[in-house]
Formats: C-alpha cells, sequence, structure tokens
C-alpha cells in the first residue's frame, strides 16, 4: 500500500468514453467504424455486414439500411486507438511522483 | 503541496483523444458533427458549411465535396460529450484518498 493512486478512478470517469467507443452488436471496440448514413449508428464492418445480410435494418434504430448505406467512419478507429493506448498506459504506469517514506 | 495528483499525467496521456475531438477548422470541441461522406472527415456543421460556400472541396484532404455529402457523425457529439465531462471533472476532483498528514 505504497501509493493510494488516482488512477482507478480517472479509468472510472471514463467509462462513458469507454462505451460509447464499442460497437452496439459485438461490445468490443468498434473495429473498422462503418456508420449507417442516415441514422449515423455505428458498428464494426464485420459485424454490420454480417447483420445487414440477414435483416436489412439497423440493428438499433431498426431504420431500413443496407450495405450500400455504410460509410467508413475513421474518425472513430482514431479515437479507439488513441483511447486504448491511454488506457493501457493508465492501467499500468505507476503514480508520477510517488512520496517518498517519511523516515 | 499537501498531495500530488497523479491527474495531469492523465490528462496529458488523453491529448491525443482531445485532438481528434477537435474540429479541424475551428480547433474546438466538434459542435454538431458533420463527415464528408467520401472521405470521412468530420468538422462542426457551422465550420465546414461555411468553408463549402465559398470552396467546394474537403478543407483536410480537397476531395470534391458539397453541402449534400454532409452527414450528421452524432455519435461524435456524445463522445465530445463525455470526454469534457471527464476533462472537467479530472481537473477538478480532488484525489480519492488523500493521505492523513503523519502526524
Ligand atoms: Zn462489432
Ligand atoms: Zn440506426
Ligand atoms: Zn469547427
Ligand atoms: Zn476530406
Amino acid at each position: 500500500m505504497s501509493h493510494e493512486p488516482d488512477l482507478p478512478q480517472a479509468l472510472v470517469s471514463l467509462k462513458n468514453v469507454d462505451n460509447l467507443l464499442r460497437c452496439p452488436i459485438c461490445f468490443d471496440y468498434l473495429n473498422i467504424s462503418m456508420m449507417a448514413q442516415q441514422c449515423s449508428h455505428t458498428f464494426c464492418s464485420l459485424c454490420i455486414r454480417k447483420f445487414l445480410s440477414y435483416k436489412s435494418q439497423c440493428p438499433v434504430c431498426n431504420l431500413a439500411t443496407t450495405e450500400t448505406d455504410l460509410r467508413n467512419n475513421r474518425i472513430l478507429d482514431d479515437i479507439v486507438k488513441s483511447f486504448q493506448a491511454t488506457r493501457q498506459r493508465l492501467l499500468q504506469s505507476p503514480p508520477m511522483s510517488p512520496k517518498p517514506p517519511s523516515s
């Protein structure tokens, strides 16, 4: 119990951002983000293509949607990458200035 | 100098995410995000409409673009909101378990 880090608290408060970066189909981080252009709901490319192959609607809002309505949402891929890197760093790195033991 | 918080370090490592959530035109956080559907570059709605009114191309990659090519990118608006809330919390909140003074 040498130093009580604040990092878990930072991570908890990032949970909302974390949730938004996940695919509503597989619940993992978005992987090659594709947006349905009418409703702007976003999924992994593979997840939404598989879904649309048996049902032609958005799995979130049920709006009629086909593969031709999908658009890359590349900025999300970049955000996911940066966010994951940050998350790893927050989980691994020790606090910056641990107090020396008051001897 | 009662407790050296780790929060600034967490904020530094979130800088990359922060950058991605900013508009390439005004450099502020994206406000009503609109994506150019061919290149998927994303801007504030007002910023990109103003730009396209005098030049019909994407300001980032120069691809021919008009207002009809713009699509809402709503998930980014949600991410910006959550990120800003987190940022405020990280900046304001004191560390969770401040050590009692070793009297
Ligand atoms: Zn998925
Ligand atoms: Zn939808
Ligand atoms: Zn802007
Ligand atoms: Zn572009």
